[in-house]
């Protein structure tokens, strides 16, 4: 089906995204809404938005939580409490997937993991998440909680973590950790400080790029990834945290993993979920 | 093809072991030989091994080293630097992957990981290797080189590894690592004499399941497995490791992923590789 056309949706904290999207990828339509607080009423949105966009050949959602791969019940979503323990695919006959899981299968299929075959994508925002491509394919896990690099520890004695561990990833490399280890108010302004030479504000993106790198050399020691891409707040800072981060890859990673290990930004921004939602809709429809 | 046999080999650093296995996992015949330390020479002996048992519709190789996937090249080989950089499968016209991943597929085929879509064996022995089973299929990346899990870092600042990283797991969780924590000779010391109560002992196998315990947890939140295994020479002593390795899972992984992964001893012993090479065979030949 060369000329297939799915309805595609982003389901995140604070927008309710959803497009009609080609076999090639291209958005031919989109409509944007604030996500609902109760979940219930924000899929009936959900479907309405899709119904304004016409008829498709398949459908899918990204949403931000864990999707049980047996049930589809979302379990897990700090973002969209009110959605918990609802069944968000079954409501509206839809796929229903991780976003962050979504967003790497978007960047394998559109964006700056075209052709590669196993990858992570990391998203450095006011956490840190992570979705995997393996053998092409998204891979989301038992209980759709794969990919949660933020949540591998570095240092195992390090600060307490909301999620219950200590010395996640998280607490190192996300915009808010980087952040207050600058002093700044935020990531971005972070990112203006290290630029303007502040030495605070460097120290920061090394000791965040440093941790990423302690993380992502276990990563590529598991898993033998070809890529590793990044997006997010403080993935426009990838340069000021790629000297650490690759000097830890190199010094713990396999030597030929380390040296074919491509490290780039995601190319698809918000887009990516989306995108990777459709995707997911294409294969289930066969397309 | 339910009556098809094939012809499987293990080839590790001191033992060539050969099988022909039928499609329900039973093995019909098998040979035995030392490993050659010269590749070429290896491979023309085990193409006569194959040939004492007879013909079959497919063959393929369990080898430790690191196979990659393009090419069949054998690039790291650690216990066989004889036959470092021969194409193994090619040159006796078979499919060739990595030891430990095939004994997770041999455990996932017909033994511990029966019915498992996720897991991770992990080897405790001299060293500390593992073998990944994603979606039912062996994962070996593009290197053949995932699964080692025992060069992910535990503690960024810990012991060097000969493998050029610092803080491995296998610095504390291997055979050799937990012997000289307890004072002991060898591991079957160590376990024997925590077993009688050895204060060192008992504290050095607490150490190595903690360092397990750190590791895992990563290596669940970034993969969401259904089980792990455990096989080699401390396997045995998995009811000392698993004490403090359950512990750090439960304080440091998902809720949902730690309350149901599995946590176990590998069943097949020695016949692990083998069998996954059977499966491996199997699968190439469409039985």
């Amino acid at each position: 089906m060369a000329d297939a056309r799915v309805l595609a949706a982003d389901v995140g904290g604070t927008s309710l995204r959803v497009a009609l999207v080609d076999a090639r990828g291209r958005i031919l339509a989109r409509r944007e809404a604030r996500t609902p607080a109760d979940g219930a009423a924000g899929l009936d949105r959900l479907a309405s938005l899709w119904a304004s966009l016409g008829t498709a050949d398949g459908r899918a959602i990204a949403i931000a939580g864990a999707i049980t791969r047996e049930d589809g019940v979302l379990t897990q979503s700090p973002n969209l409490p009110g959605w918990e323990g609802l069944r968000p695919g079954a409501h509206v006959d839809a796929s229903a997937v991780n976003d962050a899981t979504a967003a790497a299968t978007g960047e394998a299929w559109r964006g700056a993991l075209r052709g590669v075959d196993a990858a992570l994508l990391v998203t450095l925002g006011t956490g840190v998440g992570g979705g995997l491509v393996l053998g092409g394919r998204p891979w989301a896990g038992r209980h759709g909680a794969a990919g949660e690099v933020g949540h591998v520890t570095v240092w195992p004695d390090g600060p307490a973590c909301p999620c219950g561990n200590r010395g996640c990833l998280e607490r190192y490399a996300s915009a808010t950790a980087v952040a207050e280890a600058a002093g700044a108010s935020d990531g971005v302004a972070a990112e203006q400080a290290a630029r303007g030479g502040d030495a605070g504000a460097v120290a920061a993106f090394e000791r965040a790029g440093e941790a990423l790198g302690i993380v992502l050399a276990g990563v590529l020691a598991l898993l033998d990834l070809e890529a590793l891409a990044f997006s997010g707040g403080l993935a426009g800072a990838l340069d000021l945290l790629r000297p650490t981060l690759e000097r830890e890859i190199h010094a713990r990673a396999f030597r030929l993993v380390a040296r074919d290990v491509r490290i780039v930004r995601g190319a698809l921004g918000d887009d990516a979920g989306l995108l990777g939602a459709a995707r997911v809709a294409l294969d289930a429809a066969g397309a």
